[in-house]
């Protein structure tokens, strides 16, 4: 018996190719039946891995059949080898599927500045092809991680017009995440008809207040990678703007869903915290606000120590080069008020903040009372194994 | 027999006030037995610590003869009454020397969010007053410590005119430091004679290049403050702009110095790296680039681990918004060359790298070949006791 695909059309698959040092799977393929339409996110760092500068100029036909990925190395700042490396990947792949290198694409993520062993993706890529499954994606999302502890999977189902179809998203991450750019590798396939550029702006949105919205060191990578894949398979067409109201939720979802367990899994991470900021003048310094909190190691050490020092988080607010009014902030961790109008709230609310603290996941909100824009910024605490993973990453 | 006074006219001392929890001297006091010309440098921070607030307004009038610190306590989101409390240290420091109440300024450091204890202040000026001494500078270094582990004290003699004149500068940094302020607590005191306006001007000059050109940890603090006192009890008077320029380098001198050792005594840091960025289009292109890579989470951890990770190094590069070419990039570990072009050198250079990355104090050069403009940042690494200490600062 045939397993059921979980995204009607698209098979995966994760071999291990020898690239990882542990001997973990690490080279992983998408593939679709027929040729989908494609839409992609990259990073914004001016250095950029050999696989995103070939993916950037192959994604504007709008097609794509095949995305190859590998682990362990980024074929980055690997020179005009590293982009005839990425070259390499997408031929290689194209011959064992039998169909035109143009529509395969390519991802890496790993050490830096080491030139890809390209003979081992080579002698892999038989076995690759050969495991493709409709339900492969448990072992294509093992496969992309690097110090990822867990593969992240998010699969939806939705209804338009009384026909179902099907969005599966994966994604790793883990370290050198941060805000301005898909910060991380992920990979969406549904099985939706749509045309390229419905289907890019489809995952600019969803992007902007996921991925986009989520930080664990404050890096970001040279390989940040945010691929789409759809196939059409379903018979869904997605023409009207209605009936893209009801894709673009259920994309948001994925794409929230797949961020928060990037966040939960960043390295030596703890704790998933939602840093809220309301009552601002604009959605821009909200954010701006939100962002320089959540990316402060003072705060986030304190998360990781469980104390609630809220005058580290109002020292990061004032440092977020945004006009704010001291004198007027609240603060709170869920629903335990530790600041009114800049003061604290005294010693009589710490140990119920402390309760809060010792939560795997909770929310601080600031309010500014300033004006009605509110953000959120997901963010995780520094443990002692961030700097443990980092100080040890390629040895 | 009178103790010798490392610079003219000026007295020193710290004693226990009982203000932090494990007993150290934490109450300080700068006297200069004629009043002095005073200029200073504050955090940039938006959220102002009520003693920064209040030395804003005082130190306009260009006079000042006392400074009292506080450690421990930093006054801090302390609402209207930590204003008072600022406003009553001036007061009752003023009222033991026997002098002018607005010629007094102040400083705190230490927890944010809590009410100064103003009244074990109160108790501990007379013994304060009392222990001034001509070289109660090491006293004084000690008291102003928050998790500083050395006391940080710079002297320097300069000529003019065949007239010797010295500047001491005393500092605490070891946590929330980062560019854009002076990001610490420092008091320098000079015995030469010079307007308020050429005195705020030198300091600036000398600021711009040592004070904001060190991180630690990315924060900002609420409390950031540099404070300079030029009593003219040398008989040197500065009016030229010949004259000055014998007195600056001699004050950038002790700012440098200063600044190096906050970045060595950073919370939990190890090493002193200078990150300098050479061949940009312009200065604040190399001054940004550097900044960014000095503070990345990433690279700073990779030197914790004497890992010559350059590939972080270049990440960390592209990400600070400024046009560059990455296959332009040389970099160097001291005279180590790790990249050429944009490309590793190769495994055979990783040994003497790591050789470098073994010292306590190394220099990361990135030649951008863009221009002919470099800065330089000065950097720490990031390691286990930089979480220990912030898990857990207030406990």
């Amino acid at each position: 018996m045939t397993p059921q695909p979980l995204c009607r059309g698209f098979k995966t698959a994760g071999v291990v190719a020898g690239l990882k040092k542990n001997g973990k799977p690490d080279l992983a393929l998408i593939f679709s039946e027929v040729p989908a339409t494609v839409a992609g996110v990259f990073t914004r760092n001016k250095v950029q891995a050999a696989p995103v500068r070939y993916d950037r100029e192959r994604i504007q036909s709008g097609r794509c059949q095949a995305v190859i990925v590998n682990s362990g190395n980024a074929n980055c700042c690997t020179g005009p080898k590293g982009i005839e490396h990425a070259a390499r990947m997408a031929q290689i792949t194209a011959a064992r599927l039998g169909i035109d290198k143009d529509l395969v694409l390519v991802a890496s993520t790993g050490v830096i500045g080491e030139p890809l062993p390209i003979e081992k993706i080579d002698a892999a890529a038989p076995e690759l092809v050969k495991s493709l499954q409709p339900d492969g994606v448990f072992r294509f999302a093992e496969a992309i991680m690097t110090t990822d502890t867990v593969p992240k999977i998010v699969f939806k189902e939705g209804r338009i017009n009384d026909k179902p179809f099907t969005i599966l998203g994966v994604a790793k991450g883990a370290g050198m995440i941060h805000p301005d750019m898909a910060t991380m590798l992920s990979f969406i396939c549904t099985d939706v008809e749509i045309s390229a550029d419905r289907l890019q702006n489809a995952l600019n949105s969803a992007v902007r207040h996921t991925f986009n919205r989520i930080t664990i060191d404050g890096d970001t990578s040279t390989n940040d990678t945010a691929l789409i894949l759809a196939n059409g398979l379903s018979g869904v067409h997605l023409s009207t703007s209605e009936e893209l109201q009801h894709f673009q939720p259920l994309l948001d979802d994925v794409c929230l869903e797949l961020a928060k367990m990037l966040v939960k899994d960043g390295e030596g991470a703890t704790k998933l915290v939602e840093i809220r900021v309301k009552g601002a003048r604009s959605a821009q310094d909200a954010h701006r606000i939100a962002n320089t909190i959540a990316g402060s190691n003072l705060v986030k050490t304190a998360f990781f120590g469980e104390d609630a020092n809220w005058g580290r988080i109002l020292g990061a607010a004032g440092r977020a080069d945004v006009p704010i009014d001291p004198d007027k902030i609240d603060l709170f961790f869920n629903d335990v008020q530790m600041v009114k109008a800049g003061m604290g709230c005294g010693k009589s609310v710490e140990a119920e903040a402390t309760r809060v603290l010792k939560t795997p996941e909770f929310t601080v909100t600031v309010d500014l009372h300033l004006g009605s824009e509110s953000e959120s910024v997901f963010t995780c605490d520094f443990s002692l194994d961030y700097v443990r993973i980092n100080a040890d990453y390629r040895s």
